[in-house]
């Protein structure tokens, strides 16, 4: 019931601060006698990893993730799977100045005002650092529900960089294109635009955000509740909840309330039915693959933006503790100038994670034979 | 954990199909010897009724609440409260041709794909009068909500319609500017032509979608969690959740991301941080009163779109429950060209839900004192 | 999260005081295409309803059971199921002197230390009527549970009154043996006695406690889970949930606890592995069917202890509001000298409730092929 | 949703297999600026560990805790507490011979049979070893309830062993006395049989179960729920989670069930309303100091039944996992013949963990004033 939990049947619990021992995830409700590769979970969390190229934080974590429990011989006994990454290179030396600082649009005056107490380095659980455990639990549970629904695809990508918008066709795009450049956007020509506008920023000492796209394809129909529990709402608040977010959209979006109902209405055809194809069952794609809160089996399109990262080089006007201004001459610590290339991972982990839950939620659901 | 309730210390459970023999709410949780005005809760659900002008749906239902449980002279015993709604004016008939067939962008083939089977009339819990429940339990939680926290409000309206954008401010808007023309619009001049943009939907046999905005003013800092509970992740489960959605954003939104950090932070000022005035710790508000998952004590803003709705008279192209191909000419049964106008009490509802329930939460997590 | 409702998967929430509008439930959770028979859910009501005979309260409702939600034509449509029952026959003049005095052992005092307010008549939330919504649950799960897992039988007995105990085999007693008498005690002799008894004690203006047995047979093996959700765990939590009890046993209970291991122990034996003979795979069942939280296919045996009921005819020594010390003179209201007979409904209830939410949980966490 | 997590506001999560990497425990909703001393945490663990004494289980673990989240300078953050420890003296070689065999009155068969594979070596989740998470918990939880409640105390007992039965008075009894035996029974008479009785055990092959006994002083009224979450029903289920129990009482128990009501009541008396002198309200205390499922300040009884541990020295009869008869000549690993002693730690344990989170729940629901 407190917040740090995640999901109903394949229920996540992440812990630990950004400077503390170690950050990680208990996974409850795993199924039993499941193959998992944690040298999958090892790459899933090397791709969120900082460090990995000039883009993106400079902090460099070996990210290295220990399996406590339920796990035996790579096969889950259907008991919980605690998984752990150590932090190693943690410099709490750099936030020594910030201790009494409230950084604009950071957690810090916020935390305070919650829980009258924060970690003293760092973002504690604020930081992006606290994504790990959902990233190593959406790889355990992508593995298995890649097995209980073969075919399943879920890609995101950086679809804009601050002014700069990219051209992607959710139906076509795959990871390996948007892994071929550093920025994680398909679209090479946008990303170079994109990449430059990143290094223009770092080079300011100021950041960009952005629009991550993402798709589901190959989900079946039925997934999903008609009233609170609708597959768009628990993505939404999945996807909210990642840090930095601003805005979330599912099919036409925004961009749908100007348009028309006989414009925006998908008229059902013959075909697609089967929830297999990714084209799905009507010939325009306007709800993004859900209708009155549950898939209909064609692709489910988001969009989640992202403000620009708060921690940058330039001065700013905040204030103390004790209320006093003060001139903040630059955000101490290591953080990226755009966030949008890490955050691919976090927004395909947290969408795994709401269609694992929601499909062993059906299946129980749908045992009971109709009957008289 | 089925997908019929909604909050964890006031938690409340609705139930009924829109042409079945009532809809209702249970809400368990409620405080104990709060003095409950039911006439207000008769208000809040004329608000969202049907038939209240010529721009909204032409259903009839006198939707009186009656209370079974949980009042006693008017005040709270601490035990659930039941509040129901007879379903009166129901026509099953107008429903009878559409039995087997799947009308474009509604719930029809989506219902029958997770469950094997649908209510034979009406939208089932699909329906937007499955919000009444929502509604009336929110007239509840905000009785009890202003004695906890005095001088708060939530304020929505509907900011855009079609291609019409309204020119409204967060900081000054009152229910009373909202509520003093038919479409719910505060903005007089963009009202008339929206009144106009849905008439004309109608008489077309179209419709029209649009924007809702919302503000919460007088929100204490410290609301909110940092991690899956964000105060703008539950909000955008919540929100998201209504009927038609397709869109969510808090603050900057998507606007946001086109600018860079040093635009969008927002600088801490001396005052403001009594977190009841409205005007908050900053300088400016991008975050939209939320800084890591938490409030800080600035007005809360908030965008919703709504898609134009499903239901039109125009002929469309779908199929039948066979698959086969075939044209609706208009979809029979009562609807609104725009559910805006009556959508606007069931954003505020949510709103207030999310809100008392993470009021409780945080008495109850900040309960103990600091200790050695 | 509050108190008011029970189970995971297949979710019930009451609500109702027993001098107030109604009684009822909501259950959410409930699997699609269900035919459900209202007729037996009134007989479940019936069977627990007062009035029925000399031996039980003499308060007359008709309780009849009205479906406000997620039926039609007898079938589910995997909505929430509201039941409700009216309040016909409440005399609050009953407790008008009441309202001042703390009745021994009933929950007047605590139910004002928790909730500063109490219903000024009846029971209120603590009354044995709110148990109609619990039983009218049951009386829908065990229609589902029957078809899922065909063959198995929930039968609970009054298995001692005050100082008398029947003598009754869990593995062949029958509903109808339980129902051929008014104590709802199989073995015919000590019935008779037991009617005596209670008859003695209406006489004296007293009142008599005893303990309900109940056993599950045809129950397949794998139900409950190793740690805190433990089958035994859920099972005490469910019955200890009922009004006026104090203890709980499974299998050799308190008795088993004078034994050695060596005589504790159920030796495994080649057949019986199947889980719906009854017998289940070990050559005695001092487990209880239930090992290392989980059932084992064998028989589910428990003992429910319920103390005399707290309201009596006789004078006793208590207080008022103000602490004063007073004489009551006998407990007005109608009430029953021995709650067990009514109580035996409510028991089986309750294991109903507990076994389709494990059945449920187990599908879900069943359902993921083994995979590599 | 999944059963390794426990409690409501304050709740936990654990993890780990008996033979695997660690054991642990995340605990969420840790009210903030608590101060933890590990060393209390590590000096719990020591009272449950194995290897103390002659009496219990010789398996020689450090168990030296270590805390990886929620805490910064022994104060607490408002995040979550994960806290291990790992395994170090597992010998799964032990286990070899078990492997395809069944033991008796263990969960190999019911693991088996839910998950479909079980821990090659040790009792995986249902080891006591688990227990380890639970009582780590319970010394955050009892560290910061002390705070809220001076002077509540929960102390648990060893009340019979076998057919012998122990003389205590759960209004005097103390920790110092319990703990100044090996057996954990505070009447040394007792103890001094109980202890020769386990020696007899074990020098026999053999086991013995007995009963634990707990009591509750200086629990204010109010805590507990009429419905569901009745405090009796929470600690029933809490304390029946625990492995090998067989029965609950509270207050009067099954002895209450031969009394008649003008003997079970317990009168009220003018003092004793305050909540926090442990004689509480009443004359007598048959209710065990809670009436309709909420406390009443006086002292909360309660009683738990122990099976004999089912690992024994002795040949049984069993089959092996292909049903076939074999002769189990001793089960291999190292046992307790009794484990009464351990348990006290683990059943105080999880009565401080129903006792804070019904406390936090009361706290969020008394909030509101009263209010017109």
């Amino acid at each position: 019931m407190p917040g740090n939990s995640f999901g109903k049947l394949f229920r996540i619990t992440t812990f630990g601060e950004s400077h503390g021992g170690a950050v990680g995830v208990v996974i409850d409700g795993v199924p039993p006698r499941q193959a998992i590769d944690l040298d999958v979970v090892q790459q899933w969390l090397d791709r969120r990893r900082p460090g990995q190229g000039k883009l993106v934080s400079r902090r460099d974590e070996a990210d290295r993730v220990e399996c406590l429990s339920g796990l035996q011989d790579g096969m889950t006994l259907g008991t919980p799977v605690c998984l752990i990454v150590r932090n190693q290179d943690a410099r709490p030396g750099d936030y020594e100045s910030l201790r009494d600082v409230y950084r604009p649009s950071h957690a810090d005056y916020t935390t305070e005002a919650k829980f009258g107490i924060r970690a003293a380095s760092g973002g504690g659980r604020a930081s992006a650092r606290e994504t790990i455990g959902r990233v190593a639990a959406a790889a355990v549970a992508s593995q298995i529900f890649g097995r209980l629904v073969p075919g399943v695809e879920v890609i995101a990508w950086v679809d804009s960089v601050h002014q700069l918008r990219a051209n992607v066709d959710p139906m076509t795009v795959t990871t390996k294109s948007v892994d071929q450049n550093e920025v994680r956007c398909p679209d090479a020509m946008a990303a170079k635009s994109m990449a430059q506008a990143i290094e223009a920023a770092r080079a300011d000492g100021d950041s960009v955000g952005g629009v991550i796209g993402c798709v589901v394809r190959g989900l079946p129909a039925g997934l999903g509740d008609p009233v609170f529990d609708k597959l768009e709402a628990d993505l939404a608040k999945a996807l909210m909840s990642l840090p930095a977010t601003k805005g979330f959209e599912v099919g036409s979006g925004f961009g749908g309330t100007r348009m028309k109902g006989s414009e925006h209405n998908d008229a059902f055809v013959s075909g697609g039915f089967d929830g297999r194809g990714g084209a799905g069952p009507t010939a325009s794609n306007r709800s993004g693959g859900i209708q009155g809160g549950i898939s209909n089996g064609a692709a489910v399109t988001m969009r989640l933006a992202f403000k620009p990262v708060a921690s940058i080089g330039k001065s700013q006007h905040t204030v103390t503790k004790d209320k006093k201004p003060v001139v903040l001459s630059g955000v101490p610590g290591r953080h990226d100038p755009c966030v949008l290339p890490r955050a691919v991972p976090m927004v395909e982990s947290m969408v795994w994670l709401v269609l694992i839950d929601h499909y062993l939620l059906n299946i129980a659901l749908q045992s009971a034979p109709a009957g008289v």
